[in-house]
């Protein structure tokens, strides 16, 4: 374990900012002493791109890959087209750091509101890849903006790609105490690439046999999200569909203010990048609204995959007992950010 | 309107000819006493292929071409490799007779449970494209069950089959007291079919004022159906978020066994299909246990499309007052039918 950590950090727009400074306080407050932590930040997101016309040039790309890891607040505001700021920086960001393995935990802490009726006990982890599927880009458009316009998007998937996340969701399902691995995909309608996805997940099943695997199609699966959320642990699923059912998740576990998520390369090999998986929010930017918790959440994340678990602990603890102790009274970004702090800080001391 | 419906009639597999039986029995009470039907009962299914092998030979297509609509219970058994009779049967339907309006309402009825906390005021429809997009089964693998096997999956879709079904939508829209369209992509990632679909909604939305527009990403629109369902009227968006959306939809409404669906061809040139959303579910098969009602009121939306607009409404009519009027006392497939079907009488002699 690095007693060093060299960490980017893009704030990015909107609520961005806000909820890093807020991950920040908490991340200072849960290392160690002798743990050195230096930050980096970089200019990058819309006020970049309105004021440059860059998203991600390659000088920057290349600085970010000598940190540790990448903390990440949000990107993006009504200004830039759809598309531009996501391919160019954020998915950019996530191909170029072989982001195979995107980590979402989907948690229902005490005291907290879900849209679901009853207290459904939510606790499960989404391994979605994060490096293909139909996220690759590999389309285009032909006789654009003509009658006779046809635009094509391919999913491409490879035995390379599959396997490696579903090895790392094994590994993340044999470590946990219900031992469950759910497939999720649409392998009765997207039959090449569903048949490669089932296919991996039943052979290396077999090497996992204290592992349970099952598997739903996407759409039953959301019935399931909403219906019966006790019966997943770890999910593993491809890019697109991981999108949608982490934002279900998140619905269903309190809203996108607490979804944390990790972009994880695994083999250390480039940066791993952490960031909640809300967006921007440009209507709640400046007035404090903002809940930092899912940011903070995604330090936690960052510190357990530098190899800080107990710190990593420390602050899921901390979310928790705020979490369960709050009253209802509303608090801004800065306050819970501070509350969080001083539990995580309170609890090295004690 | 036609004093005759030639009805061609799949029963398919599991439930679906229970069900298909409780449909027709009040199809017969529904319709005016002038009105001759015919049925033709198709032998297509899992049983079939089992005994065969076959999945939809041309000749069965043909002569299904020839009639008025078809209704269909449910599909497939586990003994079915995954995609044979989705791609062979169900889809090979919808794509020869040009099911571009895969229409799926989506109600919650009074007196019926759903997963939400609160009673949301749920009353949308989804028009989910039917014919193009992940669907068209334009994909392959190459190097296939080897390491470097590579497998894709490409969405087409063309101006020609995106305009047609946004104007279908938007006409939907206009009819409805809210008038409002949704677009759900994911236009931010699928940045040419997300473009085009854009583009064609904006286009089109200004020959329709009096129609409120909106834009949804994918994932999104998730968190909204479960935290603010009201907010949706008609729905427009691509096949497989379609076919995802929907279920979720059923799952928030009472689930999919109330959830009915038509895949129409809205020109008249081809049979339009009519379904319960559910599948074959072969664990209930022969218990009595199965719902008709998805395919009662999938027979209210053949009867609409083919003009019986009046008889349609008494089905709606029926089926909400005995969802409203059941006391929780479990029914079995069978006595649902005979309560709708002398509900549906009995309004036509009153
Ligand atoms: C902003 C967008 C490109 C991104 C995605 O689709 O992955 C977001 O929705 C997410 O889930 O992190
Ligand atoms: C059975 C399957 C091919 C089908 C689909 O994906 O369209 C089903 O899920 C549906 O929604 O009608």
């Amino acid at each position: 374990m690095a007693r060093s950590i060299d960490l980017a950090v893009i704030p990015g727009d909107g609520i961005g900012p806000e909820v890093v400074a807020q991950g920040l306080k908490v991340l200072a407050a849960a290392l160690p002493s002798d743990v050195k932590l230096e930050t980096t930040t970089y200019d990058l997101g819309a006020k970049r791109w309105h004021a440059t016309g860059e998203t991600l040039p390659d000088a920057d790309l290349e600085r970010l890959r000598g940190h540790d890891a990448i903390l990440l607040g949000a990107i993006g505001d009504p200004g830039v087209p759809s598309g531009v700021l996501e391919r160019g920086l954020l998915l950019k960001l996530r191909f170029a750091f072989d982001h195979y393995v995107n980590l979402r935990p989907s948690v229902l802490f005490p005291n907290t509101p879900t849209p679901l009726a009853g207290n459904p006990a939510i606790d499960f982890v989404v391994v979605r890849e994060g490096t293909e599927g139909p996220y690759v880009g590999n389309g285009g458009s032909m006789r654009t903006g003509t009658p006779a316009e046809v635009a094509t998007e391919v999913s491409v998937n490879t035995a390379y790609g599959v396997e490696r996340v579903v090895r790392d969701a094994f590994e993340r399902a044999a470590a946990r105490p219900a031992k469950k691995l759910t497939l999720v995909h649409k392998n009765n309608v997207l039959v090449h690439a569903g048949h490669l996805w089932k296919n991996t997940v039943d052979r290396v099943a077999r090497e996992y046999p204290q592992v349970t695997t099952d598997y739903l199609h996407v759409d039953a699966a959301t019935i399931f999200f909403v219906t019966q959320p006790e019966r997943f642990d770890v999910i593993v699923t491809d890019n697109l569909f991981g999108d949608i059912l982490t934002d279900l998740a998140a619905a269903i576990t309190g809203g996108i203010g607490l979804a944390a998520s990790g972009n994880i390369n695994p083999t250390g090999e480039f940066p791993s990048m952490f960031e909640p998986v809300h967006g921007s929010a440009p209507d709640i930017a400046g007035t404090g609204a903002a809940d930092p918790t899912a940011t903070v959440l995604s330090v936690a994340l960052l510190l357990r995959h530098l190899g800080y678990e107990e710190q990593a602990g420390r602050i899921e603890a901390a979310v928790t007992a705020d979490l369960a102790e709050r009253d209802g009274t509303p608090r801004d970004t800065d306050t819970i950010g501070d509350a969080l702090a001083v539990r995580v800080a309170g609890s090295v001391a004690g």
